[in-house]
């Protein structure tokens, strides 16, 4: 596992298609519902007809930890869902996950954000952890 | 127009539904695609059996610029789409938008994604703008 400036990183030995499948594993596993998935390369096929390597953007959400923001502070929809990207590199896949405590720390002083932040990075450090199998 | 700690916010003379609709326009008008729609009311009520008000966060993209960026830096994902939030709020709306600047500015020394950045929230002042008749 290595860090981002905003998040984690791991390269895992899985082609794309099960990379993802390993990695929506995982997050299941940690208690998050991915609420989103939306596929870069053919987004950007389709928009500016420009080829790109596969790339997925999955927004994933722990539904009683958002709750518990959001009902603490309205904002917190603008850091929802947490995101979660894989994409194709060599042989491989490089998953990396946003943590929540670097995106939450533009929010200062909530206390109930910044708690729930540690939380949220908690599973998602778990979740890259799981990962690390098929390294 | 205000400023949260993260983004613009508006309040709207609108019901909900067509807050939503004419937020959808004035993105549309400033090259933003809607790329996802989580209704976190539902959402809730789904996952948790709780009431939540209605609430809406929409995933926005302007294209060239998701590009530009993502070309330049793949951990530029973990910040894609931008967030655009509407809820209900007595017999009106508040639509918020992250401000791209405040999120990328976690990713400190890279000049694209700054750059791309505040084009970005030039644009989503420019929608907030566009909504100011409606308040």
């Amino acid at each position: 596992m290595m860090s981002t400036d905003i998040g984690m990183r791991i390269t895992v030995n899985l082609p794309y298609t099960q990379a993802v499948q390993k990695t929506t594993d995982a997050l299941t596993a940690e208690g998050f519902g991915v609420l989103m998935q939306i596929d870069m390369q053919a987004t950007l096929k389709q928009k500016l007809d420009v080829d790109f390597r596969r790339y997925v953007i999955l927004g994933v959400c722990n539904p009683p930890l958002a709750h518990r923001a959001l009902a603490a502070n309205l904002d917190i929809g603008l850091l929802l869902p947490c995101n979660v990207t894989i994409y194709e590199e060599g042989d491989g896949s490089v998953v990396t996950a946003g943590d929540p405590v670097a995106m939450l720390g533009v929010l200062h002083g909530d206390p109930v954000a910044h708690e729930v932040a540690i939380d949220a990075s908690t599973r998602l450090q778990r979740v890259i952890a799981r990962l690390k199998q098929f390294g």
